[in-house]
C-alpha cells in the first residue's frame, strides 16, 4: 500500500514538473502551491487558467479571501488580500475558484445564530466551481486542469480564491458547463436530491409539493423530482416567484401568501394529498403539513425559522413520517451515492441550475444583505472571484 | 380454484358434522354456528369448549355483548344478551371467545374524541382470544377447534361472546398458551413490533428508550427488543411501574414524574442518546425527545393527546425521524410479516404478555373507568368471557 502511494505520489509530482514549472512544491510534507502572484484574476471561468494564460505565474503564499473575525451583521465580512493559501495534503486538491455559492445558512452562521458554529476567524462558504491546480499525493480520480465543484469539506472556507478539498468531495463538471451553475448545484441540488431520495423514498408515482420553490433548494427539488417522472406542485411567495416554479416544470404553482392556498393543495391532488411534501418554513407550515399530506406521507424539514404548535397525533393516524435534511451530516458513502446521480443528470442536462444574482467577491456584504431580504428569490446567488 | 374451495368446503362441512352433531348449518350462505343456548359460559378457557363439554350444545342466533348505542362516559356501556351472533362469510371463521384485551384508545372510542368513530349502536373492542367453533369457505389455513387470537378486522368487536374474523388476520396459538395472554398480544405487541421494526428499522445495536413502557405496548416493546438483543431503557410513573418495566429486561428503568429524568437518560448512553424513543406521550416529551434522541435517531408517535410547542430545527441537525404508528392502517402484508414473526416469539417464549387487572365481561364499565385512571399500571386488562 505504502509504496503504491509513493509510486503514485511520485508519478503525480513529476508530471506537474513537466506540465507545470510555474509550480514550486514547498517543504510542507505534500503541499503544492500554484506559483503565482497575488493578482486578481477576474476572468477565471476559462477551462484552465494556468494554461489559458500561457505564461508563467508566479509563486504566491498569499490569497484574497473574505474573513470573518467576529459574528455580526453582514459589517463582519471582510475582504483581505493576504491570507494564507491553504495547504494540500495527501488525498486533496486544490481548486483555483472561478464562482461561489451563496446559501442563506452562511448568514445564520455569520451572525453567530446557529447551532454549530465555526471558531473565529474564518472563511465562509461551501459551495464553489473551479479548476484543480495542483493535486495532493493519493489522488487517482482527478488531474490538473480538471474542472470541479464541491460545496463539503472545502476545508477553508469557499469565499476565497483557493480552496483546498479532499477529492472525495469533489464533483466533476463537464468542459462546457458554466461555473456559475457549477457553483449553483451543490447545497441546493445535494440537499433536494438527500430531502428527496435518500430520505423521503420517493417514488415517480409520488405527488409532490415543494414548500418554498422559488428559491435554491426548491428548483433544484422540483427539476430533480419532475426529470424522475413526478408530478410537482410548488410554492412562492409571488407572481414571479410563481412563474420561475413553473419554469421547473412544476405542474401548478401556488401563493403562500394567500389565504386558503392549501385548500386548492388538496383539490389539485382530489383531496389525496401531496405524498412528499419538502418543507423550506417548517416553523409555519409543519402543522398544516400534516393535515394534508397523504396517508404513509413523508415531510422532509430543510428550513425552520423558529418553534411551531402541532398536533403529533396528526403523524399517527396517517402514519406518515417528519425527517431533517442535515447536509453536514453527510457520509462519505452518502455523498458518493448523490454525486454519481446528480453529475448523470448534469451531463444528460435533465437538471439546469437558474442563476439569480450575481456579485463579485468584493461586493460579498450586498450579496448577504440581499440574500437574507429574500423578495422573490428566483434562482441562485453566486459570487464570481 | 372454484372445485378446490367447494371441494374443501364439503370436507370441512363433513368434519364438523362428524365431530360435532350438536352444530347446525344456517341457510345463510356459508355460515355456521355453534348450536347452543345462549347460555354464559364463565370456564371458557379451556382449549376447545364443545368437545370439552362433551354434550349437546343447543342452537342460537343472540349472544352476550357489550353494546354501544351513544357517545359517552362508560355508563353507556350497556350488557345486551340478545344480540345477533355475526355470520361466518367466506374466508372468515367464527371464534367462541375466551378472553378479551382491554385497551385505552377503546375508551376514547366510546367517548367520542377520536378521529375515527364507528357508526352507532356498535360492540367495541378488537382483542380477543378464543377457539375455532366454525369456518367459513376457502379458509384453508385454520380448523374447527383451533386456539386463536386476533386483534384486525374482528368485523363484529371483540366485547361479545362470538366473533367472525377473517382468516387472514388469524393469530395462531399454542395448545398450552393460557387465553388471557392470547388476549393481550394483539394491539400492544403489533404496535410495538410494528413500531421498532417496521418503522425504526430498529437493529441490535440500537438503544431503546420505551417513554412509558410499562403499560401494555411498552412492556411489548422491551420485550421485543430485549429479545433482539437491544439495549433498552423505560420510564414509568411510579415505584411499581418501574419495577414492572425491569421484570421486562430494560437495562434501567427510570421514573418520569422526577425532575431531570431525561438528563439521567442521556448520561446513561454517555451522552449519545437513545436511537429509537417509543414514545406513549407526545404531547408531553416530543421537544425533550428531540433534543436527547441520537444522531440520526428515530422517535415513533405511539401516544399522544393533545399539542405540544415544538422546534422543528431540531430534526434537521441530527437528520432524525419522526413518524407514527396506527394499526388499523396496517396492510395485508405487513399484518402476515407482523404474525410470522409475532407467532414465532410465542412459540420461543421469548415474549409473554404480562397479565393485568382481570374483569368480567359484566363488569365492562368498571373496567374502562380503571384502564383510563392508569395509575401505576402494570400488565394488560383483560375481560374474561
Amino acid at each position: 500500500m505504502m509504496l503504491q502511494a509513493d509510486i503514485c505520489y511520485c508519478f503525480t509530482f513529476i508530471l506537474i514538473i513537466l506540465e507545470c514549472t510555474s509550480y514550486v512544491l514547498t517543504t510542507k510534507g505534500t503541499t503544492f502551491f500554484p506559483d503565482r502572484n497575488n493578482r486578481i484574476d477576474q476572468e477565471f471561468c476559462s477551462a484552465n487558467m494556468l494554461s489559458s494564460k500561457g505564461g508563467k505565474v508566479l509563486s504566491s503564499t498569499a490569497m484574497r479571501a473574505v474573513v470573518v473575525s467576529k459574528f455580526g451583521d453582514e459589517s463582519v465580512l471582510e475582504v483581505q488580500r493576504n491570507v494564507p493559501i491553504p495547504t494540500v495534503e495527501s488525498g486533496e486538491v486544490m481548486v483555483k475558484v472561478a464562482a461561489i455559492g451563496v446559501n442563506p445558512v452562511e448568514t445564520y452562521i455569520r451572525s453567530g445564530n446557529y447551532k454549530m458554529l465555526p471558531k473565529l476567524p474564518y472563511v465562509p462558504g461551501n459551495d464553489i466551481s473551479g479548476t484543480i491546480v495542483a493535486i495532493g499525493a493519493n489522488v487517482t480520480m482527478f488531474k490538473e486542469g480538471d474542472r470541479v465543484a464541491s460545496f463539503m469539506r472545502v476545508k477553508s472556507g469557499a469565499y476565497a480564491e483557493y480552496c483546498a478539498v479532499h477529492s472525495d468531495w469533489l464533483m466533476p463538471l463537464p468542459n462546457d458547463f458554466d461555473f456559475r451553475k457549477g457553483a449553483a448545484i451543490g447545497t441546493p441540488y445535494f440537499t433536494a436530491y438527500k430531502a428527496l431520495f435518500l430520505k423521503a423514498n420517493a417514488k415517480a408515482n409520488d405527488v409532490l409539493l415543494v414548500h418554498g420553490a422559488s428559491g435554491g433548494v426548491g428548483m433544484a427539488a422540483c427539476q430533480l423530482a419532475v426529470s424522475h417522472g413526478m408530478k410537482v406542485f410548488g410554492t412562492a411567495g409571488s407572481k414571479e416567484g410563481m412563474d420561475v416554479v413553473l419554469q421547473q416544470g412544476a405542474e401548478r404553482a401556488f401563493n403562500h401568501k394567500e389565504k386558503g392556498y392549501t385548500d386548492k393543495i388538496l383539490e389539485a391532488t382530489n383531496g389525496h394529498g401531496p405524498d412528499i411534501i419538502i418543507e423550506m418554513l417548517s416553523n409555519v407550515n409543519l402543522n398544516r403539513d400534516l393535515e394534508i399530506v397523504a396517508p404513509k406521507g413523508r415531510i422532509v424539514i430543510v428550513g425552520c425559522r423558529g418553534t411551531i404548535e402541532m398536533n403529533p397525533r396528526l403523524i399517527m393516524g396517517k402514519e406518515s413520517r417528519v425527517e431533517g435534511v442535515a447536509l453536514a451530516v453527510t457520509t462519505k458513502e452518502e455523498f458518493s451515492e448523490m454525486n454519481r446521480a446528480i453529475s448523470a443528470r448534469v451531463k444528460t442536462g435533465s437538471i439546469n441550475p437558474c442563476i439569480g444574482k450575481e456579485f463579485s467577491l468584493n461586493d460579498v456584504q450586498r450579496a448577504h444583505r440581499e440574500i437574507i431580504s429574500n423578495s422573490g428569490s428566483k434562482g441562485k446567488m453566486v459570487l464570481i472571484v
